[in-house]
């Protein structure tokens, strides 16, 4: 097993609607082959024009109920991404989104959009922006390269939040030891890793929120399989917690 | 912005009750300053003496009722372990543990345990445990790393498994970003990174649980701070999905 190297990228300009992040990646990068490239949700969704103008927003009654307070405008775009509130305290709404991700405000987010008056929602399909992403960067520099889209998303019972995938492309998201065998010969029956959320966070740790680096690459992993981020949440007939 | 790099540690033998674990590692790495050592919790627990035998073992009628078929006596060290059941679909159980940490089988485990007929239960205090081998490391090598105790949990909503911090000395397990301005000015009021998990995963990338690597260093952060893990857990009052 040879060590993992965690490499920001440096250089990327502040991203806008219609902004070809792959070749602002394959500009900015010397990719190899086997890289796994994670490029934060907010640089992918303002490529996309996945963006929301506060004043073009009309509030709803259940959006100025929800915001306790602070600007209802908010809340109402919040209310328009969920498919399901989860829990509310208002004016913190977790919300189920159409991925079926579970996050703070259904993924919606006021931090490093473009300008003040703007909310920047999750892409529609970010396994897609993903699979464009990592398209792109083979057709530019001839690497074939894996692609998270990572968004920092709290979890129950833990304070603060991890990155994780919310899109993939040529790598792997869900690794299932069933079947395998630990040193002592003991067969690990129910153990899936979230690779692809491991691979975010540790790309969260060289990125931040505050020095405005938007992508990662990991370099040294054995890349295997092609799974989607979506494939990581959990079947509602499954789930625990719902 | 350095990159980062994430090492295994390779060369460890098989940890028994007893073992002068900060010595193994010391003997198996060249530390360097600032290095964070990331140490699966299983080789903690292990070498503090904390598995139990099964044949030692009566299970009460409860422990019969939630195992549905499987060994009944295993559900009785995991009842043991437990502070408070979260959620049971028999034979599985999310349960709370004496230090707050919400988990599968109230981190009881049998894989990688040293002989198929005991278990393995999380570190009395596992914060304490980092600091141990943080003293030891230092004693031995000169070296000032952090120490972070992994374990592999699972997530509500999210499949699949990532290692978070259990146990943190010298490292930074919460970092607060509040008051600080990200690129456009906008204040970032409640974002909270939970780095000593976001370390945790990038070090299983490179340890996996079937290749007998108990340990990784993360080499390249910048290391702050020195928070316990045992902070990670959201305070009951503040907790949305208890």
């Amino acid at each position: 097993m040879t060590e993992l190297r965690v490499i920001p990228v440096e250089g990327i300009p502040e991203v806008r609607e219609g902004d070809d992040l792959g070749a602002l990646l394959a500009a900015a990068t010397r990719l190899e082959d086997d890289d796994v490239v994670v490029v934060a949700q907010k640089a992918v969704s303002k490529a996309e024009g996945r963006t929301v103008r506060l004043d073009e927003v009309e509030p709803s009654a259940r959006a100025r109920e929800l915001a306790a307070g602070t600007d209802p405008r908010r809340l109402e775009v919040i209310l328009r991404e969920a498919e399901r509130i989860v829990r509310a305290r208002p004016p913190l709404v977790i919300a189920e989104t159409r991925h079926g991700f579970v996050c703070a405000s259904a993924g919606v987010d006021a931090s490093n959009a473009s300008d003040a008056g703007a909310l920047v929602l999750l892409p529609l399909d970010p396994d897609a922006s993903a699979r464009r992403i990592r398209s792109r960067l083979l057709e530019l520099t001839g690497r074939t390269a894996g692609v998270v889209v990572s968004d920092s998303f709290g979890r129950a019972w833990r304070q603060g939040t991890t990155d994780v995938a919310i899109g993939a492309a040529g790598v792997e998201t869900l690794r299932d030891l069933a079947g395998t065998r630990d040193r002592t010969g003991y067969e690990l029956h129910a153990t899936v890793i979230a690779v692809a959320d491991e691979i975010a966070g540790a790309a969260e740790l060289v990125m931040g929120k505050t020095r405005g680096i938007p992508a990662a690459i990991v370099r040294g992993l054995e890349v295997r399989g092609n799974g989607a981020a979506r494939d990581v949440v959990i079947p509602p007939e499954r789930d625990l917690f719902r």
